[in-house]
């Protein structure tokens, strides 16, 4: 499995993936899930990915194909609105390549995506795109998006993330959203890829790989597990008889 | 959906269960998940069920109307592992009395339950019966199942729950895994039922049942929020230039 979250703030973008992907319990990979696009004071996109590691490598071969050429491409869509439409569009375009007739097939072909940015000219944008190749957008009151394995590590998010939260809270918040998922469940592991992107910034993003050996993540989650057993410790327990 | 947990601890068992129950987002209902049976002296037994209420409400149906009888029921069986097998036995029945030639259809026919109980001569017991009517049983390295809506609420267990918790920590525990979930996910909610059943007793459980005007659940959960909020924000963020 995977587990992505990315969240669209006051501040800019954070970007967060795992890197496993197994096909059954014995053929355990590390594959990055993390694809930026960048081209400096003109834009900066990143991509992230969850499913079929074949559909969504195939996905991510032909959008970096096509940049260069004439036809639209993340280089020069105009919007980030094109750019979601054109992800949803080659998503579709490999399913249909690797599963032409939509035969329901005990192999799922399906992946999903996230995709935000800034091209300049316009705001920062967050899409959600979905297996079907359609998409939502981030908004305000809805700030940030996971993919993948995403259950374990939301009830954090929920209790944490606004839209005016800081970006360093916010890769903290990612951080702890990715330890309490990793502890609950074997698919989802280390290294992960951090990308934090500024508003209007439009050169790329700050890059970061977490790995075993990274020191804050290390005291960060010891600090944190041990801080919530504290907390639960302390209060008071409910009286049962 | 639905969410149980239960746990069998040094001291006993200890089983909560939403009452949520909804077939689309307009047909929501309340309808009880934990089940009974009582044999003062004898046994005390407490099922969870998840999954298709049809079923599980005949599966619960039958066992009752059984009870009484001269077939294997679950006042008479001789120990837990037999009673396990019953119940998994009867969710068969049922499945196949509505799904006869076992066709795959738009419906999901299926349900899971948690056993949990005390009969006399033996320690306490907790099963786990999936959809096939197969079953785990609960050990010291192992001593918590969950069915239904479980990945949000299960970071908490993972980091607080072990064989020797006690009992009024366990209830706890339970409490703020439901909250994670009823947080993150809207189809599980309250009230919710709480049963405790301490070794050897072989009498009725303590039962609780935990609705919005608890004061203790209320208080729970204001305080672990924002406690979590606070130890956040106590940590250092990261350093991201």
């Amino acid at each position: 499995m995977t587990y992505c979250v990315a969240m669209r703030l006051a501040n800019g973008l954070v970007f967060a993936s795992d890197s496993r992907t197994n096909a059954g319990f014995d053929q355990i990979s590390t594959f990055r899930k993390m694809h930026v696009f960048d081209q400096e004071g003109e834009r900066e996109l990143v991509i992230l990915s969850a499913g079929n590691l074949a559909t969504s490598q195939s996905v991510i071969s032909l959008l970096e194909k096509r940049c260069g050429t004439e036809e639209l491409n993340l280089l020069n869509a105009p919007s980030m609105f094109e750019a979601a439409e054109l992800v949803g569009q080659t998503m579709r375009e490999v399913i249909r390549r690797d599963n032409p007739d939509g035969k329901i097939s005990h192999v799922d072909f399906s992946c999903s995506m996230i995709l935000g940015g800034q091209i300049r000219g316009e705001n920062p944008r967050l899409f959600n795109i979905y297996a079907e190749g359609n998409f939502i957008e981030a908004t305000r009151e809805t700030p940030y998006f996971q993919i993948g394995e995403s259950k374990y590590g939301k009830p954090i998010l929920d209790r944490i993330m606004k839209f005016d939260t800081d970006l360093d809270r916010a890769y903290e918040c990612a951080l702890i959203s990715f330890d309490s998922t990793m502890k609950s469940n074997l698919s989802v592991g280390m290294p992960l890829d951090v990308a934090i992107y500024r508003n209007d910034e439009l050169k790329p993003c700050f890059i970061e790989q977490v790995d075993e050996h990274n020191d804050y993540f290390h005291q960060l989650r010891t600090k944190w597990h041990k801080g919530i057993q504290s907390l639960f410790n302390d209060l008071v327990p409910p009286n049962i008889r």
